[in-house]
């Protein structure tokens, strides 16, 4: 078979019937390149939204299986849609649900993993020459259970079927034509960043960039699949996810990242003991809290200081389970504040670059922006800010690192 | 396993999340009757106009594989909210697609016909003591493919699984609270039959009774399978659908039915040779215009007329695909009229009883209604009269036939 072209079109991009002719057509001409087009669709705009608010009102706590046999219909509403709007073109097309596209899960609902993807169906389809409509974001199990994968979902079907039928990358169309240096709402000179390694990527979206979800840049990573984030309504290249990005572009900070809603916890003179830290965290990870930076700092006296973020959202629940479970581990104090953002610089090239952080620290200095609180992995720093002053932050390390267009 | 009871929710019963919440407690109540439930639901209200409405605005022609795709949504969106609200009302169950539910079906699809059902999984879930709220509408052939049934497809999927877990009833829930003499929005006095026999079903249908569809009549007849139609809105009996109705009710006119928008075209001097028919009413099945009273006199002189009967909204169209038959055919000419309706009396003891038909045309002519073509089966005897007045007829003939409720 000729090299497979995968296509994934989000939510946004077959939100409407035109919307669902322009994706169409942007197929049809993939398909005239002459090799077998894959297309993975997500529900159409608000639909999975609308689908999850009939549920909230015929239940208050509808179970995760019944969840996912009720919102996988948003993505085979779409498929069939596309499928015909190809066939009205002259394009021959098939729709594929999660089952008949081979795509086999674990039974964890509302949060599968792909195992394996069983091509026999599509390769068939492709062979006899129409392209592959196949709903994204759904499963199933060995026993013919319906799953859903979660966020991202979308993303990490298409990329999966990417590995599976061997096409050595993936695009994924969306409402934005790329990876900016930074969020372009806050830094008018942000620019289009065209090739950024998949360690990059995740290290950008752990700390604000939504533009892809982890899931799906982890499985290009695996298995070898470059992904292409372009835009399904300008035309024009986007920015290419990649094992290795051009040279001239390794040693330097690639972007600025920033989150707000971002609020911290500090639970002072923790005993320095074992366990300490798993009765801590582990009430969070049951009332589903996600934690995000965290920062311990042993002191001398035998106690230690532990810092870390939560979204601001969900502050209150998580400072009460923090002091309920303090009954048992007995430090000093829990103190928490709001109000803050978190400023990060990513880039592969950092940690063999002298005086990046210095750099940083310098430009926050300079601009009176205070930092609260450090974090750091081999190709990220992470500061905790004033959420007054984030966009200033923001603006001032792009400038810094040299990363606005001219 | 103790006996099975299989219920089926139209439409209009599961049309908002209140109505779907008052259909599942009246599941649960016949769960607390001890007895495992089979739930098969619709799609809501008018969902499935809105997907079909979706499809036409991205393809003038969709593909009948692409609408049933597209359609099977509509059911698979109901079956989990109606399992998530048992959950609520804390009643276990479980939601199934046609697929889960093991409704296997001919290729057909839009016209599905199911071949078999594989009760595995029913039978286990039922088994476990859950509630199986199941997909209607929708089956799978053997390659996965997903059908539908087509018209009445829900309540033949009720009927069906009824006889495949041996239960000797199926109660079909929808928005009328039985069958009824005649049209109590014409006649009145119409009184709800308490027992029809399945053929008596049938010829109600044929002739413009819409509750049931034939398909889950003639079903339920096969497998010997009681059907028990009756209101989701209101309590009590409704009308059981059996194979012998109680021995008084045996020698009697039933019902008087009657349909409107009939049109009816005249074939002169068709000259009297094999195949003639065939060459008439093959382009009009091709075209899918649906013929209904077929009459045809034989006259002395080698030729004969046919007259026959069809919708008004295809009047014009069949005319013109009769003109270009008769090409062939060389009949002297082609006639039609519209405005028409028929009226029917059904009951499986009128032929056995002698004067039915008489007093029929006795009280349509003491009414002054002009007969314009007669027509009987065993069990039924339809009159195409003025359609001005077909009210004034069901009313006269169901006074004529003793029906009136007193």
């Amino acid at each position: 078979m000729s090299r497979v072209i995968v296509q994934k079109y989000g939510g946004t991009s077959v939100a409407s019937p035109a919307r669902i002719w322009r994706v169409s057509r942007r197929i049809a001409e993939s398909v005239r390149s002459g090799h077998p087009v894959v297309a993975v669709v997500s529900a159409m705009g608000h639909t999975t939204d609308r689908l999850i608010d009939l549920a909230r009102r015929v239940s208050p706590a509808p179970s995760a299986r019944e969840l996912d046999m009720l919102t996988a219909n948003g993505e085979t509403i779409t498929a069939p849609l596309v499928a015909m709007c190809l066939q009205a073109m002259g394009v021959p097309a098939i729709s594929l649900t999660g089952l008949q596209a081979g795509v086999r899960t674990s039974g964890h609902h509302s949060k599968a993993r792909i195992r394996e993807i069983e091509t026999q169906r599509i390769r068939a389809e492709l062979d006899a020459g129409r392209v592959c409509v196949v709903a994204g974001f759904q499963g199933v199990t060995e026993s013919m259970e319906i799953t859903t994968l979660g966020r991202g979902g979308s993303d990490t079907t298409a990329v999966a079927l990417a590995a599976a039928l061997g096409a050595p990358s993936c695009e994924i169309y969306t409402d934005v034509d790329g990876i900016y240096s930074a969020d372009p709402r806050v830094v008018a000179r942000a620019r289009k960043i065209a090739h950024i390694s998949y360690e990059e990527m995740l290290e950008l979206a752990a700390v604000g960039a939504k533009v892809l979800h982890p899931r799906a840049v982890e499985l290009g990573e695996l298995y070898g699949v470059e992904i292409h984030v372009r835009s399904s309504f300008k035309k024009g290249v986007g920015t290419m996810i990649v094992a290795q990005v051009p040279m001239e572009d390794r040693n330097r900070v690639r972007g600025v990242a920033h989150e707000s809603n971002v609020a911290k916890i500090t639970v002072r003179g923790v005993p320095d003991r074992p366990g300490v830290a798993a009765a801590l965290f582990e009430p969070l990870g049951a009332a589903s809290i996600s934690v995000d930076v965290i920062v311990q700092n042993v002191g001398l006296t035998g106690a230690t200081d532990i810092t870390f973020t939560v979204d601001e959202g969900e502050l209150a629940q998580a400072v009460a389970l923090v002091q309920e479970a303090n009954r048992q581990i007995g430090a000093v104090e829990v103190l928490s504040s709001g109000g803050l953002a978190k400023l990060s610089i990513v880039g592969t090239g950092m940690l063999g670059t002298p005086g990046i952080a210095a750099r940083m620290f310098r430009t926050l200095a300079e601009n009176r922006i205070n930092i609260e609180m450090i974090s750091t992995s081999e190709i990220r720093i992470t500061c905790l800010v004033d959420r007054a002053r984030a966009a200033d932050g923001v603006r001032a390390l792009h400038t810094a690192f040299e990363l606005d267009v001219k």
